[in-house]
């Protein structure tokens, strides 16, 4: 089965490349009814569109977005909703260097090895651009958990070395606010000021940088996960490793929690005054033997650099002979500000996905 | 779609709780003709059993697996492999004390408001006893790998803050009676000391503590992995995560990586002189756009600390009282150990399916 | 993806070959909360079984089933619900003279060319005993489709060129209770004698014939089935198209439809004084444009005549060399009576599927 | 799990309806490298497009197909085929009569009780129009057969009880020249005759007529079909039973097989003088136990007449008031002249998903 779908009752299927005529999503699963503000579609794909600050990539693409089905006046009517993101910028001449010869760190080497043909203007279906298509789908999937009182929020929460401190989320627009009020979208102002002066040193080196984005799911109800493969973080870990660059994904205590004991890490259940179930600690991010368990759900992201630099690196080309390549088309520094709405836009997919499934778990 | 099948070629579905009368696993889609050693799969649940050793579960079960179908004259067919693995120490009055009290950090509560209704007696169908069903399945995958020439390798890399040394494989026997030769499943036998020290003493104050496992696939073949959702890591990823009390996944750089500049996590291809293409550093982690490039694969997994500890801890019970919990059954102090066939056998499962999805790539 | 899983959120996977230890099936995604009758699922098996009357095999078979997960104090929990059936009269010596020769009409020469390897111990997996699995798993789902009303009821309506009239169901009980009344399961009793004596007749003569079932859906809501490839209907006539011997699935007005004027055959809609809205025909048959109307679903299902037949037959071996072969078993002269079961379960099964998959249609 | 996918490894998703923006298809899983010829794309959706002849719809739409993504210098790269049909003709005021009433036989009842809301504009989703997009899709999976040697050959075999005689196929192309020189798309000139007057007539007359399409697929190896639920002819029979009016499937001896007696029904296996396997009748339609058997592939599909009548029907609206309908848009008298196309498309992409689901069969 060809990989390009995602989720099993919210399903997506995302196509194009980064230098063909268009990319695009089709949403097969959304309930009918569901109101959709193609602003906010748009507004969720301006967050990721290139050319947005100066430390994501120059190149300049509008990103607009076009619903081709599924509407009625409107409202969603239970069909599938084909989007469409027309390619603007293919500036290709920028790549043309870049023919037969494999980057490193790229996808160039494995996708030509597979297909025994590669597009070599850019990454081709490699390319982050494929990303907008999930953004897209995902503004969707976010409008529905909207419904239902569930905010998806991410925020980068390290650039390199820096981490900025945790943040606990009481209000959905506020964090919001605050986040969209620098360009590299961290929840913490101060942090923010730093994390944006060391991507503008790195891009003078022609270097680039990795990071993290944290998520926090608010409002999600207990229930959603479906054992034993099917747990709610294996979904969510599988949609964040899915995406460019990832290398790593932790939920609740994640990688710490490896070296804690059992009688730290325990999460203890107690009775809120309103009835409601909450646990005093959440190490378990929410989730507990796969499901959600009414806590914020919370995981953590890594990105590695961006492989494109504007340095001179050895390579090989097609044929095996030694070759040289330099970055020259525009890139991103440091991916991880773009990042923010395509983490949002895959885990809101992930729990439009299991709130669906979640529908037939008892008579 | 309900939870408990992986794979989409390579496809198992696993059914039964840790206190009925059996669990077990159907293999749907192994290819015909391939020798089946039942004292293999055998061995790789013994690696999995409780009682083991010191520092595991001193609970007692033979884990003897049955071949049901699928086989003949000691080779697969191409028809459905279903096994089956009997309980047979339902000591259920150890769990007796836990009725409709929701033990800390466990699927109990979860389970109970998403199906409103539970099997009190241990974890039922949440018990890692599950994952029995995955090594007896994992082993049939590793058989079918091995034919390929392909090894899936791991080891306990960390018990709490204790961590191994990075172990380079050169030959996979070697790696497995190193391993193998002491109960903590660590490759690097001086480490192993102090594990198993570590683990002893918390098991003694009644406590428990979380760890890693590293996993390396040596002499993958370049292209398996389908862009752009079932990237190979992706896959992976979702396959450890979906494994009990695991948190945490990275492959190659990782987490570390989020830390590093392109031009030190880029990976230099250079051509053998056999003519094969290597690189020269492996942050990439031996996938690289979601497709393998034909160096090791290489991730780790985080295990937090078993939730049943043997000291007494505060919780509610299923009307929203207040109570106290207090482990009386036989429990791990450390899951890693038996966790390594687990690993294993998921990767195994994760490479079988897209060695299989490989097929059709190109004409 | 291997083909032993059938249905989306209701569904079965099934495994085991006639002559093995067992046969089997996982049902995977049924609801919680349902309360589970072993000894209708028995009764229905029951239905199924060899040895049960002159006109079916002599072959005796008691097809117990067990329940070996899934269920805890008499109710589903929502895990998945496996069931054993076990091979009891596995008279291999029937089947020695078998040995690669290929017996005409039956899935010897295609499975030993697509596998490689062919257990000729009787038709392996590609034996009709694999649906008493399904006729296990089908039980489950009438019971889930009895908690909203619905009834599937099918009966015998040809046996070779007997044809029964319509019959036009009122009561549930009362159908059962006639086609129960005679030996090949028509629900009209004048016909049901001519039937039996013609398969009598054909039986003597160590010859076999074929028939046709007739299935009719009762209660059942509008806005069952998926636009635009899961249609109802379309799921329907895969399930009974995978029922060994089928050759052909007609719903409504059938293959008569295409004999029809657009005036004849449009179902004129009216409004009941219950509020409630029917159709004063019923040639589509209970849906349109795939979807549940509310009326009754009517499908008819072709069996050809059973392959083994007493008499000597040409064909050849696994080298090409020429043989003969005579039919040695104990197989049935007309495969209907038994099969009546089976497409109930079938039906089931789908209709179970669509009632799950139709929960997320509309906010 | 929505609807609107088909197929595993060779997996096609439809978007769009009647009265929309465009209609589209994404087809997944092709494999790379396989050449493709818009050209003959476009010429399969010029067979099914309206507004060909006097027997079709008058409705005129150029039906221009687009490639968006997939390829690259005229080969598949591996990568989702993204294919876009804008809809041209969208006269809707055609449909203004038709707001809030359920047209007989149609699916406006079911689609708006199912999903509440309702495209009143045509048949929105239900529409015939979407198999544009099948069409499309399964040109490519033709030309991937054709690289193999296997042609999917179709043709009108009844217009109502007007039966044209069985045609032996020898030359595919001989076939589709004889096929396309009449308008009906019948491959028996004679017989074309008596229906295209037949379907005049009916025309004339306001009304509407069935008919059926005939099938062969030749030159399938020996091996293709999934047991036991995704056995070939039960695919071939949901792609069938998905095309909009098709109410019948049968393949092989159909029907006509429940009539039979084993001892006729038999197809005798012969080694010809060139080492390949025979079988001396082919009542089992090229397919024995759900795998192909290396004679040709032969099924019958049976098209209801369209409901679209030009004369007054009895009908309710959405509030269940009585209401009065007469068609006025431009419909087709028949239907199956335009399906022939549409039925080759179908199997083709049954063939090419089993073709590829059959490589990872045996080691």
């Amino acid at each position: 089965m060809a990989g390009n779908s995602f989720g099993q009752l919210f399903r997506i299927t995302t196509f194009g490349e980064s230098h063909g005529v268009a990319i695009g999503v089709i949403v097969d699963g959304c309930p009918a009814g569901l109101p959709i503000d193609i602003e906010y579609i748009q507004a969720e794909l301006d967050k990721r569109k290139p050319g947005q600050s100066k430390i994501t990539t120059q190149r300049k693409e509008a990103d607009t977005v076009q619903i081709l089905s599924g509407t009625f006046e409107g409202k969603t009517t239970g069909t599938p909703i084909a989007m469409l993101i027309p390619n603007e910028d293919q500036r290709s001449k920028d790549y043309s260097h870049n023919t037969d010869v494999f980057r490193p760190s790229h996808a160039d080497y494995t996708y030509f090895t597979k297909y025994g043909i590669r597009d070599h203007r850019g990454g081709g279906r490699s390319s982050a651009r494929e990303t907008a298509a999930r953004v897209a789908a995902g503004a969707i999937a976010k409008l529905l958990l909207k419904t239902q009182g569930i905010e998806v929020l991410a925020h980068v929460s390290s650039v390199g070395k820096i981490d900025a401190p945790n943040i606990s989320i009481t209000n959905a627009q506020e964090f919001e606010t605050i986040r969209e009020a620098n360009i590299v979208r961290c929840a913490d102002p101060a942090t923010a000021e730093e994390m944006i002066a060391r991507i503008d040193e790195i891009r003078k080196q022609g270097d680039t940088i990795g990071g993290k984005v944290s998520c926090t799911i608010t409002n999600c109800p207990v229930g959603l996960g479906e054992p034993v493969f099917d747990k709610l973080h294996a979904d969510l870990g599988k949609a964040m490793l899915s995406i460019n660059a990832v290398h790593g994904f932790e939920y609740g205590s994640g990688f710490t929690g490896s070296e804690m004991l059992g009688s730290e890490h325990n999460d203890i259940f107690a009775k809120e005054s309103d009835g409601s179930v909450k646990t005093l600690t959440n190490f378990s991010g929410g989730i507990q033997g796969g499901i959600s368990n009414g806590m914020p759900i919370e995981f953590k992201v890594a990105f590695k650099p961006v492989a494109t630099i504007m340095t001179n690196q050895n390579t090989i080309d097609a044929e095996g002979n030694n070759a040289q390549i330099q970055g020259k088309g525009r890139h991103d520094p440091c991916v991880v500000p773009r990042a923010v709405p395509i983490v949002e836009a895959m885990a809101a997919l992930v729990v439009a996905d299991h709130w669906l499934r979640n529908k037939g778990s008892k008579l």
